[in-house]
């Protein structure tokens, strides 16, 4: 598969050399038919509804049908079974999945695209007895504080920092700019990208009658395995113990995780939504956007949640909620559509009083 | 108007030798009328509710009228057709309009006050073969990568993550700590602030039995010119082709703006917003804090939204909309109003029943 | 008290040689009372319900008394007048308060754990002419600009920033990554998270044909004594005086606090809360997280807020109030429970207008 490595002269981000592949190529490579002309070449990814004369895109959601007629695209990946019902100007190559296909092109491509760098570079600060493989990578800036533990092609990029008796599991990528106290455990194969922050102290004041009294925060954060964190998402140290994050969970950008929280495995969760104290969340959820959780609570398994909304209590496996405060999500709509004809009802109930 | 650039030994910041200015030499300056005593001088800026003798400050909303008859300002700018209805201590400047003259003023000053710092400090890291011009400013422990293109006179502050590949038109401000991932463009004039991330994956996973499958996001970012990105802002990369910011729109702190959105120009977007996946949103728009976008929807232009709305569907051309789910601004206004009886009208109706 | 310093190889954080304490010694240092096996030794602490032999826990709350009769943990601290009501495995130590107690032995460990580093790391930025004091840490790539103030043992962790003319009080904590721009004021024995942004610019612009024409942001940041602020929290600088955080308030995480925005003193605010400019907000408030400001209010003090709340007005002092937009939090509660009784309502309407 050599020749993918070179697709990515593609997408104006790598400038080099203009290279050009061939449906024919494609297809012997991914194990696809070809239909049309077979020597057209491309050097691009596109979506198909802005794809230009170069470009191969693909054809997966049945929404996007009409666009296969009109696309620019000189290649479209359909399915073995598409059947054409008008003319179409670019080459298909049909295949089993389009978006598998693609999505594969795609980790080709990006594992060219993004090369992971390897070595030390300098200045960066490494404390005495931490020891990096050569597989791995410490950017420049870099800080590594005593004590840490680093697994196999770990990839520490400029300006992170990785606080003392930290540990990394093998193959985990730290973005540039992550921050990570002192004692926290990160699995491996994680991602974290630019600018989170994990093991800041959890947000702990006794009230006493001069001021708040903080509350020191002893405890860690603990990231399983396969956990990506997005960029400036915030998580607490626990006050005793551990906050945790299972494996194979997935937190968007700008999100708050607070001390004591506990995530389940395989949950994802989007962009902006906060967790606070000690509540636990299942595994296998899927929540919102800017989606709010009460400390303390207890959310089940393969929970549905969306975005924006309140959760003040516990939730039972298996629910799909919504609202503020978070509701049944069929009763939010109701509710949504009753309080779009409250005037109406003011004005049959007047109606009614006036005869 | 040199005499201004010395003003600047106001307000605290620039300790320097003390330096006063008159109301006479002012209003030459800004061709104002000066009325009362033309010798009093002034050595900073205030709002006119907090100011104190030796302070500048300015009338435009009505308002705040009142507080002219009590400051302790040295010197007031005023309109030309202001009439006094009671004595006024402090030394008036009538001008056109003593907004944009404070503004104007402010602007000579935060030249002065904030030098824009020019030359490369060591240590610093620039790939080989990457040109820094003699206007521009790379700020010690600054990562630049290999192959960007740098513009004319950029200033690229400390600590701050230039990607490889990346492009900044000329004349752009990166302040401390700004992530840039490989391959995004940012065009010339913007301003991004500290701890902004541009460029990190987009949040998409394809779910598999086992847990979620990374897509891989090999799309770039592309921010046109005279963009502002507020400070801990995130604009994730397009998961094929580019994330876009048009010209002139103005992004406030802690938004997230997810992969493929694209936004239009001279849009503004008030702190802690976020969008979701392939979301359009044109020109012109003023979005408020903490609004939530739903993925793939289209907003038109000249929409207004209030802040904390839910955007679940597209929004036509020159809406007004707020509320969660958001509906037109009036609509809301009414729903809040009905909420607030419906008590009341529980009890109406049982009064009927009771008939 | 010497014991306890070693207390802190525990936790797993701080790896040395096994160190075990006796319960006799351990009441003997905070004043209690054994009850049961005094010989019994403990390593680390833990919550109630997650014991293991080797860990010192504390029973305060009384729902959690349950568990003190299963608990796994060697050493429980109770109150003095704690009865039990069936067997207990654990020794106890008795106590005047359990929590106040733990809170006490939780300070001694942090201290001893995380050691506050002393001295100047290299490479790092420090300004000629900037003095560092000899009980001071200035961490690798930290950079401190010209003419900027620090007290007395103030900890600046590597990759911060702090601007020109920045002045910082004794005693002071700036965390890795931490940005503050120029000129900004922050207090004694304050503690910044990792990636706050103290001092960006506020976000204001003024309309003109052609795009926004940005008015510049010549005020500071002044942060008072005793104040904590959460990690990736942005507090942007004022368009003229100052944006200001009072004596002994807490900020969470993710939370912005727009400009000339001032929060009084010893007031808490929970993440991801947004304060518009130039709101007032007084002094022992409680804020939940989420929660939205509008622009140029005032809250006064002891205002109560609930979680994701909108605040479009003034709120009087020892308000408590709740929702979008915000009202008294008993009517939250009852128009929330008006709202799922809405369909009843509408049904009861019909059947009324069917006679």
């Amino acid at each position: 598969m050599n020749f993918f490595l070179q697709l990515c002269v593609i997408n104006k981000i790598v400038d080099k050399a203009n290279m050009e592949f061939s449906a024919d190529l494609i297809a012997q490579q991914v194990g696809g038919i070809v239909e049309g002309d077979g020597s057209v070449t491309v050097s691009t990814f596109s979506k198909i509804e802005e794809a230009k004369p170069g470009a191969i895109t693909f054809l997966a959601n049945p929404k996007y049908t009409h666009f296969v007629y009109s696309t620019d695209a000189s290649i479209v990946l359909v399915r073995k079974d598409f059947v054409a019902e008008a003319p179409i100007k670019a080459t298909l190559i049909r295949v089993d999945d389009p978006y598998s296909t693609l999505s594969d092109l795609l980790t080709m491509v990006a594992k060219f695209m993004f090369v992971m760098p390897t070595g030390i570079e300098q200045p960066c600060h490494i404390a005495e007895g931490v020891t990096v493989d050569d597989d791995s990578y410490v950017g420049a800036f870099a800080y590594i504080g005593e004590g840490a533990k680093l697994g196999k092609a770990v990839k520490i990029f400029p300006q992170s920092y990785i606080g003392r008796n930290v540990v990394i599991g093998d193959g985990t990528i730290i973005y540039p700019g992550v921050k990570i106290y002192d004692g926290c455990h990160v699995g491996s194969r994680c991602i974290i990208h630019a600018g989170a922050v994990i093991g800041a102290d959890g947000f702990g004041f006794a009230p006493t009658a001069d001021g708040y009294h903080k509350i020191p925060q002893i405890g860690i954060v603990e990231i399983a395995d396969d956990v990506e964190i997005g960029a400036n998402t915030t998580v607490d140290r626990a006050t005793m113990g551990a906050t945790r994050v299972g494996r194979g969970t997935k937190l968007d950008n700008l999100i708050q995780v607070a001390h004591n929280v506990e995530i389940g495995e395989s949950t994802v969760i989007a962009a902006q939504t906060g967790v606070a104290g000690s509540t636990k969340i299942g595994s296998w959820c899927m929540i919102g956007g800017q989606v709010g959780f009460a400390g303390h609570i207890t959310v089940g398994n393969k929970v549905g949640i969306g975005a924006q909304s309140g959760v003040p209590n516990n939730v039972a496996d298996d629910s799909k909620i919504m609202g503020y405060p978070a509701v049944p999500a069929r009763d939010f709509m109701r509710q949504s559509a009753y309080l779009k004809r409250l005037g109406e009802l003011f004005d049959r109930v007047k109606k009614l009083e006036n005869k």
